[in-house]
């Protein structure tokens, strides 16, 4: 039988620059009765790993450019805000009141960069950034905990975006490391042995929904979860490989 | 502990037109020796319930109109097939080589109006539809299982669809019944009291996602997921309100 676990992890202490993910994550699954085993996913929140790697900005520190107050006005946002998106982004996609879609530096189509003002620390001054390197990122807390726990296990980072012609945001993949994350079916049979015509399915950003329908229950208590059952054969690819190459969109 | 299992149904039979679909799944069910109980939600493959309803169009019947032949000629499909999803729409959003983005009569925006070629018997001749109503569907199918046992479930159809910006398919949700499957999260305080900027989650859509995770594992053998353990509160809503209403929308 293909069953698969979703298991919320809660009561993480609030996370602070310099935090050991690895050890936090530790003690939650130790609360929670869990020890990790091979084949394990963890979906962690963007959230978490980029506050224990320190990615904020105070808006006090920061004076927007010219350009920055312009397109300021035009999407109706703090300034110093905007200038903090443009500083993570190499395009502006779209800016209308209200909504600012941009290319991420990493090739993420994205709102605002990835840059929240929300729950980092009740300071409303505060932007927090998405990591620097979400890939590096999970490639260090799997080995961290493989290390700790002896098992091999595979990371997934999530954010939440918004996309074209859908209402609501969902869970999507940023980072990853031991998962394959995108699957080519390209010539695969089906039941009755004809080639499929689609030919990639987007695994990572399937766990990364998976995760953040259980994230949500919560509110904003559950920054991991452990997605046990999952058996995927292929081989590991980064976060990156799930985004479109510009020559192949049609939407830009 | 937040906890959701999502346990795959194999072992249906080939969906036929006129099967009753509510009974394929109770053996299913029993078969994998489980019960349906309050709150559980069932996730059906489009596919699946398009073959019960006989949403099939036979291509020899098929005559295709000068400007699904045109079409055709630019995105290299046989012309019949395009007169069928032509059939099947109310917009074409892009036609390039290989690629047709249409808005289909419901108001998704996708590909090939969902029309599929693969998996629907054997017969390379025959196209099939998406459900006349999915919505439709799913409140009918929820409604015999919920009689046949004494429960109160929700029903999610899903489909896969591609998406600008990022490679590969996902699931998503095309029906709907008995589940909220757009919360509305304005206004409500994050962690530090301060009101949360994202407005609106996909939750249908991230229900999808979860089971096409779990269908993706057996090829193409697992047209039902039991999502078991999810707790969402709010008013049931079709999967016609995650479709983004035309004025809102930046990118047709």
């Amino acid at each position: 039988m293909a069953a698969v676990s979703l298991i919320g992890l809660e009561g993480l202490p609030l996370v602070q620059p310099g935090d050991d993910l690895a050890a936090l994550l530790t003690d939650a699954l130790e609360r929670a009765g869990l020890q990790l085993t091979d084949g394990d996913v963890l979906v962690v929140a963007q959230k978490i790993v980029s506050k224990a790697e320190g990615r904020l900005r105070r808006l006090t520190d920061v004076v927007p450019s010219p350009r920055a107050v312009e397109l300021a006005g035009i999407v109706r946002k703090d300034p110093r805000l905007v200038e903090v998106v443009l500083s993570e982004s190499r395009d502006v996609i779209r800016a209308v009141p209200n909504v600012l879609i941009i290319e991420h530096r990493l090739g993420f189509v994205m709102a605002n960069a990835g840059v929240d003002q929300s729950n980092v620390g009740g300071d409303e001054e505060v932007a927090l950034l998405l990591p620097e390197d979400p890939d590096g990122s999970c490639r260090r807390l799997r080995e961290a905990l493989e290390r700790r726990h002896g098992v091999r296990i595979a990371v997934v980072m999530n954010d939440s975006f918004g996309r074209p012609w859908r209402n609501g945001v969902t869970g999507v993949c940023i980072g990853a490391s031991g998962l394959p994350i995108l699957l080519d079916r390209r010539g695969a049979p089906d039941l009755f042995g004809r080639a499929l015509l689609i030919t990639e399915v987007a695994v990572g950003d399937e766990v990364a929904a998976a995760a953040s329908m259980v994230m949500g229950q919560a509110g904003e208590g559950i920054p991991a979860v452990l997605v046990r059952g999952l058996r995927i054969d292929g081989r590991e690819q980064p976060a990156l490989a799930l985004i479109r190459s510009r020559q192949y969109d049609l939407f830009r």
